[in-house]
């Protein structure tokens, strides 16, 4: 039997989502929370692999048990076996041809970079941060371009694994709210540190660092070497996954519309 | 010379802002930041003493010291001692009679409620939780008989050292975004565990457990014994100090209007 599940996480404390001999990553903890319910060994596989520090809302796994237990089992009783800064939303049972992974349409994320004089507190973990005014109308501009089918090797870390650098990415939102800038991204698929790098080089257009035209030139140039450094994975979260409807998975976590993470 | 600062702190390290034997106090860290600035021990008073794993956007203290430092430096050299979830925001120089204290008005407070199935995991220390369905309609009628001068022993813990449990309330709004219920007040002072007793009192009328008129009756008997029992600290921020205009204090951190600490 196969089941889905979503859940959100803090990634402050871990190590990222993927296993690891040592432990301490968000996979390690959701099988052994996961195992504790099901009285058997549990592998799920998820539907976006986050780094160290980075956080999820609307994070997508599946995983194929031998046992029956209520849907509210594989929510409330892995909520009891897991960190805090873990829990799950939903669990529903699904065909044994769904897979998170390769099932997932696309994916959304968000960035949150605190932009003031002061370095977070309050947030500390929760945010990137820059301290210079940041012209979020040259920004827009700029992050015109990415919208569409594009090679992504400006913005692509050397160790990625994606099989192709060429992604469509369907939306690129910047919002200001109070000292906070969102950005708001969906793709088929992100190439390893994409949005970290593009807010990078987003940041830089903000300073006036680097021109609308220099960002788009960069895109171009499929060149890594020419980009601005990596953001902070302080301030990334995996805000939805989106699967055809068919499949009839619950929304709850995923972000659609501003603003709905909201602390205040 | 007498300093004021502006601070923000996720306080759920800490154990509290007041000074212990053993350290680890928000008053703790900062007077050890600016003592490494002014290069000689420094005392800090604060407007509001909160409590273990209470949180601040806006928390205002004062602080004489012989020698002359640029603004900046209490800012920002003070930040690179700080631990990463404490910012100091602003500093200002105030006249000598100036007291974080007793030059006062009122404190404003938010309480953040996660108001859903599943236990926080994104947020965990960050709100506190109800998982039953509210109804937030019979909560402001109950909470409209708070406004003005109350006598608040039905919602005082049993250590509270305030001289009176008299305290003038200006404003206690209940709002829902999303999954989460805000609760915004003001008054005059508080009494310990005020905010977080009258929350436990106010999730009570909403889920029908007691009604608006038991709420009224509860804070007339002056008894808090025949209160609900207090939420935990993880919800609760200090969102505001107000003072005289005359003493022209930077507002930066105070939480004025919804929604300002947005977390997206």
């Amino acid at each position: 039997m196969r089941i889905a599940l979503g859940l959100e996480y803090d990634g402050s404390r871990f190590l990222g989502w993927q296993s690891q001999a040592g432990g301490n990553t968000v996979q390690d903890a959701l099988e052994a929370a996961l195992a504790a319910v099901a009285g058997q060994p549990v592998r799920v596989i998820c539907a976006g692999r986050t780094d160290a520090g980075v956080h999820a809302t609307a994070q997508v796994v599946h995983f194929d048990v031998d046992v029956t237990r209520p849907l509210t089992a594989w929510v409330r009783g892995a909520n009891a076996h897991l960190p805090r800064e873990v829990a799950v939303r939903w669990a529903v049972p699904v065909r044994e041809d769904f897979h998170a992974r390769f099932a997932a349409r696309s994916r959304s994320y968000r960035y949150l970079l605190l932009n003031r004089g002061e370095r977070p507190g309050l947030l500390a973990g929760r945010v990137g941060w820059c301290h210079r005014p940041l012209d979020l109308s040259a920004m827009r501009v700029a992050a015109a371009c990415l919208i569409g089918e594009h090679d992504f090797s400006s913005f692509r870390a050397a160790g990625c694994q994606a099989k192709s650098p060429v992604k469509t990415l369907y939306r690129f939102d910047i919002v200001r709210q109070g000292d906070l800038v969102l950005f708001d991204c969906r793709a088929n698929a992100f190439v390893h540190h994409m949005v970290r790098n593009l807010v990078g080089a987003l940041v830089y257009v903000g300073m006036g660092r680097m021109s609308p035209d220099d960002f788009m030139r960069l895109l171009e140039a499929r060149d890594r070497r020419l980009g601005a450094p990596t953001y902070a994975p302080d301030g990334l979260y995996l805000t939805g996954v989106e699967y055809d409807e068919a499949w009839a998975l619950p929304q709850r976590g995923r972000i659609m519309a501003l603003p709905c993470l909201s602390l205040g």
